[in-house]
C-alpha cells in the first residue's frame, strides 16, 4: 500500500525503524476519510468519502511540539455516531465536515518534536482516518511498550476501547459471577458461549419478549448487574428483571439512532421497587486506572483467562463500510482498520 | 363522633387516658373504608365504600399477641395508588378486595395482648381505614411519646412518611443547597418560595417547555442534585439539565397512573454524557436511621427551622375524596384524616 517503500533507506540512523525514517521530510500524497456532514440517521457509506490529498510533507515544524505519524490501525467505535450529529452538548465535540475523521488508533512516529517521542515510536491514542497525520494533542497519546505476546492492533481494542461487551462478561466471570449475554446472530450467540465462556448468551432478535425470556430462562432470582450498552427495550427488560439493590452500569445506547430518538420504559418503576442504582460512566473519568487495567488484562490474555475477537478488514478504503456495519452488527468481534502493518 | 362518650369511666385505672379503658369490652358498630375491588386508571372515590360493620368487640382475645386501637389520624399517600392494582411484584403487596383500606395512621392502644403496649399508648404505625383495629402485627408499631410541641397528627407526616417535597427541599436549604421547587398550582408556588423558603419554585402547568425552563430560568449551571417524586416528563428534562456526577434520587413516580403506562425519554443518554447516578429508594431500607431523624426533625420544627403543612379532613367518610384529590393536586400539604382528635 505505501508508495515509499522503494526508497532509499538512510543508515546513519540506529533509532526506530527502518520505515519511520525513511519518511522524514519526504511529500506523500495522504489517503483521507473525510467526514461530509451531519447526520440525521444511522450513518452510511456515502456520510464518509475517501480524498487523495494535495500532498504532505512529512516534516514537523520546530517549535510546534507536535508529531507526524504513520497510522497503523484504526478503532471503530459506536460512539463516533454521536460525533457525526450536528451536537454540542455532549461529552466530546462533533466532526468537523470536510475533513478527515478522528478516532483511535495505533501509530508509528515518523518525525517529532516532542521530547516525549521519538522517531520509530510506537503510539496509540487519538489520530484520523488518512495514513499520515500531523497531531498537535501529543498529550492524548500513550507510547506503546511492544510485547510480542500481544498484536500491536490490541491496543485500540482489548487495550482500550471498543468491544466492550466481549470483555465485560469475560471480567465479570474471572469475577465469579454467572454471566448473560445477548447477541444478534446466532454464530455471535455460539462465541459468546463456546469461545468467551459465558454460562448462557442469546439472540436478542430472537426473543418475542425480552422481559419473560430473561425472567423465566436465564434469571429466574432477578439480575444483580446489568452491564448497558444498548439501552431502550433491552434496559427496559432488564430493569424489571433486578434484584432488590440491583446495579446497572450504563456504557453506551447503541440502540439509539437519533438524538431525537425517545426511549420508553414500562418498568421505569422498578428503579424505586427494586431499589436499583442505574450509573453512566466514561471511560475518560477512569484513565488514572489504566496502568492497574494494562497490567490486569495484559496478564490475563497471557494465561489464556481471556480471549479476545477481533474482526480486521483490510485498507482505509474499507474503513467507511466496516463502520457502518457496526449499528447493523456485521463485525464479529472488535472492528479495526488496517492501514499499514508496519 | 364516638358513640361511647357517655359511658361510665372507671375509676379504678390510672393508667392510660380515660377513652383508652373505658372501651374495653364494649361492642362498637365499626364504620370502615371499604377497597371495593382492583382499579387500572387513576383512582375514583366510588372504589371505594363506607360501610357500617356488625360489631366489634374491643377487646383482645388472651394469647393473640394483638392489640386493639381507636384510630386517631389516618395519613393519605400516593403509594396507597399502586396497592389497588392487581400487581405482586411491588416491594408491598395490593390490598384485599372487600376488606378495610391498609394505611399509617396515629392510634390509641384501647386493650392489649401485648406485653410492649399498654391501654392508653399512644401508638404509630400500619393501621386499617376505619374507627378501631385490631392489629396484629405490633412489631411494625411505634410508641409515640407525647410532646406538647408536635401534634399528634405530625407522627403520619412531619415525622413519617408523605408530604415528602416540602420537607426535602427544606431540608435541602439546612445542607446549603440552592432549592427550586415545582408544583400544580400558583398558591403551592407560592407556598414553596414564601412560607417553605425555596429559593425558586415554579408551576410545572404553566411551562411549555421544562427543559428550556430549568436550563435558561433556575439551574443555568446544571443540577446537583434532583429529587425525583414524579417521573415522566419533570425527570427526562431534569435528566437533560444535570450537571456531570449529577446525582437523581428516586422517591417516588406519581406521574404514572397505571402499571402499564409507559415512560417516555428524550435526554437518557445524559445518564452517560454527564455520568449521572439514578438511585431508587424506599423508606423501610432505612428504618435504622429513624431514630436520628426523629431527633433532628423535632429539633429543626422547635427552632422553627423547618415548617411543616397539614391538610387536615375531618371524618373518615372524607378520606376517599381526600385520597383521590391528592392525583389532581387538590390538598396542599400533607393530607391527613382526623377519625377522632383523642
Amino acid at each position: 500500500m505505501m508508495s515509499n517503500h522503494d526508497e532509499q533507506f538512510e543508515a546513519t540512523h540506529t533509532e526506530g525503524s527502518k520505515m519511520g525514517i525513511d519518511l522524514v521530510g519526504k511529500t506523500v500524497k495522504n489517503k483521507q476519510i473525510i467526514f461530509k456532514g451531519y447526520i440525521d440517521g444511522s450513518p452510511m457509506e456515502n456520510d464518509m468519502e475517501l480524498k487523495l490529498g494535495d500532498g504532505l510533507k512529512l516534516e514537523v515544524p520546530k517549535g510546534s511540539n507536535a508529531i507526524v505519524v504513520k497510522n497503523l490501525y484504526l478503532s471503530c467505535d459506536p460512539y463516533m455516531r454521536g460525533r457525526m450529529l450536528d451536537f454540542r452538548g455532549s461529552y466530546i465535540p462533533p466532526f468537523t465536515p470536510g475533513s478527515a475523521i478522528e478516532g483511535f488508533g495505533v501509530s508509528k512516529v515518523v518525525d517529532s518534536d516532542d521530547p516525549n517521542f521519538k522517531r520509530g515510536d510506537l503510539v496509540s491514542g487519538i489520530t484520523n482516518w488518512e495514513e499520515y497525520s500531523l497531531i498537535h494533542k501529543t498529550d492524548q497519546l500513550r507510547k506503546i511498550e511492544q510485547d510480542d505476546g500481544i498484536p500491536l492492533s490490541y491496543h485500540v481494542g482489548l487495550l482500550a476501547s471498543g468491544a466492550v461487551g466481549q470483555l465485560v462478561g469475560q471480567l465479570a466471570k474471572l469475577h465469579g459471577c454467572y454471566v448473560v449475554g445477548s447477541a444478534g446472530t446466532s454464530k455471535k450467540v455460539e462465541l459468546l458461549k463456546d469461545k468467551l465462556g459465558f454460562d448462557e448468551a442469546f439472540n436478542y432478535k430472537e426473543e418475542l419478549d425480552l422481559d419473560a425470556a430473561l425472567m423465566s430462562r436465564y434469571f429466574p432470582e432477578g439480575i444483580d448487574i446489568y452491564f448497558d450498552n444498548v439501552g431502550g427495550a433491552m434496559l427496559d427488560a432488564a430493569l424489571a428483571n433486578m434484584r432488590i439493590h440491583g446495579r446497572v452500569a450504563v456504557c453506551g445506547m447503541v440502540s439509539q439512532t437519533n438524538r431525537t430518538d425517545t426511549q420508553t420504559f414500562l418498568n421505569m418503576f422498578s428503579v424505586i421497587s427494586k431499589r436499583v442504582t442505574i450509573k453512566g460512566f466514561l471511560q475518560s473519568d477512569f484513565v488514572h486506572l489504566y496502568a492497574r487495567f494494562l497490567e490486569d488484562i495484559t496478564g490475563w490474555y497471557k494465561q489464556r483467562k481471556i480471549v479476545y475477537i477481533e474482526d480486521m478488514n483490510n485498507g482505509l478504503e474499507s474503513a467507511p463500510a466496516a463502520f457502518v456495519g457496526l449499528f447493523s452488527g456485521k463485525n464479529v468481534g472488535k472492528q479495526v482498520i488496517c492501514v499499514a502493518s508496519e
